[in-house]
């Protein structure tokens, strides 16, 4: 029986790989289509995103099944409910990068960040895409450093958010209400995207170190 | 062993109506907060939105040790496993509440939203305590007309969210930076805190009619 488990929980990681590794072509695709206003990629990343969650879903049953048939207790149970959590993470991600590429093609053939913040975006954007590979490696190699890695380079991207505020918000901006809005978007998306990896980041760190938190995706 | 499950499974119910009260509390004081400008009503919201979240983790725990305990099957899994998912949901509707206080708390000793704005967010806001009063009474009745209820509100706030961006965006704006950033932000919020509600209102449907859908909080 225990046999059988761990190989279910690992079933269950190689599917979070999975759906780790389209979040990573999702948010590659979206910040680009954002950045060079590519609207074709735009529409592949939201026509895309129904897989993520298809697979998320997939995955929640086959948690769920796990449960129901190996009635895991102690650790074992707590590695499954965090892969229940860390499902709903990783869709979450998919459905930001999502939103990230809808703000593409509403602008097109404009650009959302003009001038003064494309440098910014351009880097937010580049940290996102690297945040979600190191979080794909993370939960297949559960190497832990990947979570610290990860942790820092989410705090770069709460300063960059901070600066798009600034930078809006200084007497210089000289952007029309539409180019605000789309900014200030924007930047929130950039910045959740990274909060969720942290998020599912801690989740792998806790099980694998066997401190455990209780609390939820943040 | 069945009667035990029985009890904690409304151990769990009520627990889940106890934070989803809290909720009622935060929204209904964030929103107030951000209408009138009233930064101690904010800086309250801020304060007691940590207790949301030590609730929404106790009933964590509680739903792990039930399931490692009496092992259920089939629904009674089903249950538990999508408390875990309205504990994390009700705890980011808190996060949401706190969200629109602190708008409230940056901008005093002004408003928020500003002139033109002032009637929409105020419907906005109104709107979600009523959503989160359904939804806290759905939670304890089971009485599934309300989940109607919330998704025709929900379909309300999704056109006021619609008409603060047609606003932002004419050609009458005369709102600064600032405010467009802000209104950008807070309407976002309060399109969220509805969809949570919406999201945490299927799930009550689909178990009390059987009909489960394996989806993660959207």
């Amino acid at each position: 029986m225990r046999e059988v488990f761990q190989q279910e929980l690992r079933e269950v990681q190689e599917r979070l790989v999975e759906i780790s590794r389209l979040v990573v072509v999702a948010i590659t695709n979206a910040t680009t289509a954002f950045n060079e206003s590519d609207v074709a990629l735009a529409e592949q990343v939201i026509a895309e995103d129904s897989k993520i969650d298809a697979l998320a879903s997939d995955l929640d049953e086959l948690a769920i099944s796990i449960m129901a048939l190996q009635q895991p207790v102690a650790r074992d149970l707590r590695i499954v409910v965090s892969a229940l959590r860390m499902s709903a993470s990783l869709e979450r991600m998919g459905d930001i990068a999502e939103h990230i590429a809808q703000l593409a093609r509403y602008r097109y053939p404009d650009k959302v960040a003009k001038d003064s913040l494309l440098g910014v975006f351009s880097e937010m954007g580049a940290l996102d895409v690297e945040v979600a590979e190191m979080l794909s490696r993370l939960i297949e190699t559960e190497d832990l450093a990947l979570a610290d890695e990860i942790r820092d380079k989410d705090d770069r991207i709460d300063e960059l958010h901070v600066s798009v505020f600034e930078a809006v918000l200084s007497e210089t901006w000289a952007g029309t209400s539409v180019n605000t809005v789309d900014v200030t978007l924007a930047s929130r998306y950039h910045e959740r995207f990274a909060d969720h990896a942290v998020s599912i980041a801690k989740k792998v760190k806790y099980l694998a170190t066997g401190e455990w938190t209780g609390s939820g995706v943040r």
